[in-house]
Formats: C-alpha cells, structure tokens, sequence
C-alpha cells in the first residue's frame, strides 16, 4: 500500500525537471512512433507481417541443450568468467575457419572480434569511424537501426536507390564523381548486399566487384552486414563483397541471430587487424566484453558442426513462407501495386501507387486486422511514402496468406479515393 | 600456405593508410599500458594480485546447470528470442521485489531496465547526461573503466578524496561552494559507496545522507555503483543512498557479475522512470537488447531464492582470503605503507611513502614475483604514483601471503634508495 502510494505520487507528481539533466544529443533522441504503435500491435490478434522477428521454431533447442550441458561440464570456469574485450579465442578461431571454408574468405583470428550483436558493430564502427558532417553512403531504402546507430555520430546521409540487383553502383559512381567536384569525399558505403532488410534484394556479383573497384578508386571504407546470407530459398549464392577485397577495405559484420538464435546477441566482425584493434579499444569502454557463456556456445555449435547442419532445417522452414506470400502478392494485391521477390532473408519490399501515404495507411490495415512497417522510416531522409515492409518468416502460411489479403482489401479501398 | 601467406603480407605490407579512416575521437582513444603489460603476468608464474576477477569457485555452477535445463524446457521460444530493449519483464519485476526487500527502496518494474552489465549502464548514462564540458565529481581514487566510459562525452572531471569512510563529503562540499561561485555546476556525482573499487573503503551513513542533501541543494544527480554491496565480511550493512532518496536524484547500478557470474554480462539500473525511459532509447541504437537468455537465467536466479541462498557462499569463500591479506600486509609491510581495512568487496588499497612510483615499481615487483595494479590510473587526474590496488578474491591464501611477502620485499629494497 505504502509502495503503491509512493509510486503512484512519483508518476503523478514529478520530483524533478528530468529534462533538465539530459544532454543535447540525449533531447533529440526519440521513441519511434511506429514502434511504439506496433506494441499495441503485439497484443492483439492482428495478424503482424511488421515484425523482424525469426520463428523460435528454428531455434535448435536440443542442440543448445545438449551444448550447454557439455559446457558447464567442462568449461564452467572460463564460460562463467569474464572475458577478453576482443572475444572468446577458440570462437573468433572457429568463425574465421568457417568463413574461410564458406566463403574463400582469407582471413584468421586476428581479422575477428565478437560483439554484443550486429548492432553493437554498427554503433562501434560510428564510434570509430564517423565524424559529424562526414559522408555516410546508405541504401535506400536501408536498415532502420543501422541509421540509428550511425545517426549518433551526425554523419550527412546520402542515399542509393535499390532495384531488384541490389545498389546501383552506376548511380553510386555519378554521386561520387559529383561529391567530388564539390570537394567531398565518402567515408563509408553501408550495404546488406544479401537479401537486403528492408528490400530483400540481392546485389550481383558484378556490382559487388565494382562496387570493391569504386571504394579503390574513392577511397572509401564499406561496411558489409549480412546477416540473412545463409538463408538462400531459391537461386545460385553470390559470394560476400569481402572475398574479392584485396585491400581491407571492407568490413564484414555477421551474426547468429539468423543462424542459431537472437537471445544469444553474439555478432561478430572481419576486418583488418588495424581496424579490430580501434574496435576493440572502443568496445571495451562500451561493455567490456560480449557475453561469454553465449560466445562458448556459439563456439561449440560452430566447432561441432551443428551450425552446417541446422542451416538447410531453417531454410526448409522459411522457404514455404517466402512462397506463401508471394503467391498470395499475386492473388490478391491490385495493380499498380509492385514488390520484390526475394531468393532468401526474410523480408519482401512493396510499393503502392504514388500518393498512398503507408504510415496514414497503417491504423486502417490494422482495423482490417493486418499490420506492416511503414517504409519511410528506412530512407536516411524519409523522403518516400508510398512503401512498406512485410515480414514472411515469423507467422505461419496460412496467417501469411490471410494477413496478404486484408492488406490488398485496405489497399484497394485506398486506392479508391 | 597461400592463406598463411597472405596473412603474412597483410599483417607485413599494410594496403592502407589506417589511421586516416578513423574518427577525431578514435584517435584519442588508447589502449592501457598497464593492462598490455598485465597480459604478460597473467600467462606467468607470477602471483597477481592485479586481477579484478571473482573466484570461479564462487559460481553456482550446478544452479546454473539446473536453471538452464528449465529454462529450455519451458522458456526456450522467448528465452531464445529478442527481447525488448528495456529487458525482461519478470527480471525487471523481481530485481523490483529484491530491492525492496533487501533495501527497503520503494521501486516498481517501471524503474529498471536491464543492461548488458553495469560497464553498458556507465557508457549509457554518459551518453544520455553528460554534455562535453559538464562537470563530473568522481572519487580520487575511483572506478578505472567508469573514467574510460565517461570520458568519451568530454566531461572534465573534479575529484573528490576518499578517507576510511568513503568520499569526504565535507571537501564536496567546499568544492560545491567554490564551483558556485565561479559560476559552475555540477551535473553528476559518480561513486561506489560500499567497499569502494579500487580503495575497498565503504562510505558511513551520515555521509549518505549529506550527499543526498547536496544533491538537492546544488541540483545533480547522484550515480550510485553498487557492485559489492552484497559481499559484506564484517561489520553491519548501510543501505545503499538509494533507500533515502525522496527526490529521485539516484541512479542505482547494480551487477550480478559479482553474485551470479560475470559472464552473463547481467547489470541493472534503477532510477526514475524518466530517466529510465530515455536510457532505454539510447540502448536501443547501442545493441537493441541485453542476452535474453542469460536475463531468463538470472530471474529464475532471484525468483528462485537462490541468489540469497547463494550470497553466504561467496561471503565464506571470501573472508579468508581478506583476511589472510590483511594478514600478511600486518606481518611483512615496513613503516611507512599504509592500507585500507575493506569489510567487504574484493580490493585492499596501499599507499606507499612518497616518492615511490610504483608504475616504475611494477616491473622489479614481476620480476619479484608478484603483481598489482598500480594506483596512478584511478585517478581522474592522474596525480597520486605512490598507490595501488590489491585484489584479494582470486588467488588462495597461500598464495595471497606469499605475494604480499615478495611485495614487501620489493617495497623494502624502493624504499632504501
């Protein structure tokens, strides 16, 4: 009584001016309104396509039970203890071995550190790399949290548009010839040049192989996130941008959170041991090290083969997922009504007719019972309305099926007015 | 072959300019020469007594091994899975219940959110407060990666001394008065009241109080570290400043590295729900959410009743090797060294004659067989040569006396010079 009395007074009556304490940058840092609409979203019985979500039916329960037994037995000592800022050795080891025969990627342990998930890489590499007013290259449409995390460090964004083979460079090349009449220069192309998120797109192997020549010829960096790479449904695998990039300019983020499971937050990143260390230096102020029990584990699932394995169980999963919507796009969606088809990840990317607002859109496909991510938000300069993204590994077929349909009906009624 | 010799090419023939990529603040950022030279001393002979680790004895490893069994026999889909940012609720909800209980704090899920151990809650409330130039009072001497973590955000620093009871709250005072009339304010103070990192001292209630009652006079807030607070040997327990704070000025910090096991990387805060709020938003560009499972682990840790099962455990563990410090500093230490008398937590601090350095002392003490850490980097700025931080929690007791012995050996032959 006393406790809820008290608590109650706190929220009721504020102590203080909170605002008062915060720094700059913390007062222009704000909540998404879609994500806080799509909480509400989460409780309800719509049938969610917004979320980024693996299914936990993918999770390998039985091996990570069988793994984390193995590990208390017998390294409780070391996966129970602190670790090392760069990482736990035998994983950063196994990770370059797996890239190495995966990939032809040459590289070893000095080439790796583990971080707390991609997305502590993104924020490290801002840390690192980005000072404000420097040239930040996106795609557009991008990952969401990637321009969070680089935003921090007040980079000037500039946008590549996307078509169905990933960037286009050739438009990359004008933008650079242009900057460089202007005196400018770009420090780092973002790309996730597999199975993008948002778009699912995949860039060929001719544009990453340009891409390499043009980061040469303008001396940028490239930061390469492929976390969706290992989930290909259909089509012939391209190789990472990092196994043709002779001269270390490319840094490789990779993650288990596709390819095991998400609550682990185990990322890691292939870079120059030049770069690592930086990384690493500015890691340790962050969070002294990544979790290491989940690193241990990680490390057996890859030492001992289980990630081979498991990797073709997840695709057999998603793959009847990815075709259930697409067959459901070309059931129901109206004309004028585009999307991508994606050879893997998770995500397919639609755009409705020009003057169709997504975000105004959204409270209306959710009173129909369906809900999508708004695209805006993933431009660098919010600057196209008309897109969303719908998500197909996490609901079932069927579900997918339904939730398609309700979103062509609020489409079609859109499209009326 | 070919891979190891492009290694070596790599690693011999750099392709790039490195440094040139890096941020203005990356530059400035170095590693430690004293944790490169303790590297050394960790693979050696040497007995060090420069680690900050718990004893792996410590670790609740059959709990462990229990709790994770059930864990992914009833949890694994939401156990596996992303989180939300703030963390898990039942955590959050039973950290809520043991603060309660433990330190009569009267606080609600709605107050704390989870973070990737208590270096990421330091990090974040850099980012979240400290504007360059904002003025930060710290101990002298005080946490080594608390003045990493902050000094990314430019703060300058003011240091306050220590004594046998904590922070001298009448020399703040002082410099509180003296800062107003320069027309300057102070945004944070940051300690660790119960047995202090590095000096071992735990600041009296009294004190506590006062510092509360400066806070509300000259307006800051109050960072509250409390990694330690459960591994009382002697004396009676203070409550954390926490349980006396009317106004919400404290932000509470609290670990389960040193009660649970560190490589979870499992810390909380514990501060008003605004501030909680817009620490929650500045997580999520930083690494989305804490290891999920590693949160589920450590509520059924604190639901459970083990975490209090647990606590006398390590406390028996750990009072003989205090003691045994405590010991043989009083056995083999000349006239002239000083040391605190912790009650708890895992450091001794020394103070040696004036005149001695004991960073140029380290190298003979290695040689000697023994390591420390010398005092001079907990130091904001870095003007005191003549201390060092002995650690207690690692190495037996035989082992604890023989160090001391070789260490005041070494001390003996600096101080003849």
């Amino acid at each position: 009584m006393e406790l809820e009395k008290r608590l109650k007074e706190k929220l009721e009556a504020p102590t203080l001016d909170y605002e008062k304490y915060f720094s700059e940058k913390a007062l222009g840092m704000k909540a998404s309104e879609i994500r806080e609409l799509l909480k509400l979203v989460e409780t309800s019985d719509v049938i969610s396509l917004a979320g980024g979500l693996p299914a936990p039916e993918t999770f390998p329960v039985e091996i990570i039970g069988e793994i984390t037994k193995e590990v208390l037995e017998k390294h409780a000592a070391q996966a129970l203890q602190y670790g090392t800022t760069k990482g736990f050795t035998p994983l950063r080891l196994a990770l370059a071995e797996w890239m190495r025969e995966r990939y032809d990627i040459p590289i070893s342990k000095v080439d790796i550190m583990t971080t707390s998930g991609s997305q502590q890489a993104l924020d490290l590499i801002g840390r690192v790399f980005i000072n404000p007013g420097d040239i930040i290259v996106v795609e557009a449409p991008t990952y969401l949290a990637a321009l969070q995390a680089f935003k921090y460090y007040e980079p000037e964004f500039v946008q590549i548009p996307l078509d169905d083979e990933g960037m286009n460079v050739d438009l990359l090349e004008e933008k650079l010839q242009e900057l460089e009449k202007e005196g400018k220069k770009v420090k780092i192309v973002y790309t996730i040049p597999t199975f993008q998120n948002p778009a699912g797109v995949t860039m060929n192997e001719k544009r990453r192989k340009r891409l390499l020549e043009l980061a040469s010829q303008y001396d940028f960096i490239i930061v390469e996130d492929n976390p969706y790479g290992e989930l290909r449904y259909s089509g012939e695998p391209v190789k990472p941008i990092k196994a043709w990039d002779e001269e270390g300019r490319v840094i490789y983020l990779g993650t288990f959170s596709k390819i095991l499971a998400p609550g682990f937050r185990i990322g890691w990143i292939a870079a120059e041991p030049h770069f690592i260390r930086k990384l690493e230096i500015a890691k340790q102020s962050v969070d002294l090290c990544t979790n290491t029990f989940s690193q241990v584990i990680a490390w057996k699932y890859v030492e001992g083969g289980y990630l081979d394995k498991h990797i073709p169980k997840i695709i057999e999963f998603y793959k009847p997922r990815r075709d259930a919507m697409l067959k459901a796009l070309e059931e129901f969606m109206p004309d004028g009504v585009k999307w991508t088809k994606p050879e893997g990840g998770m995500f397919v990317w639609a755009t409705l007719p020009e003057g169709i607002d997504t975000k105004l859109m959204l409270e209306k496909a959710v009173a129909k019972g369906v809900a999508y991510v708004p695209g805006e938000a993933f431009f660098a300069h919010r600057d196209v309305k008309n897109t969303m993204r719908l998500n197909f590994t996490y609901v079932p077929e069927e579900k997918i099926r339904e939730g398609i349909k309700r979103l062509a009906e609020t489409i079609k009624e859109e499209m009326k007015k």
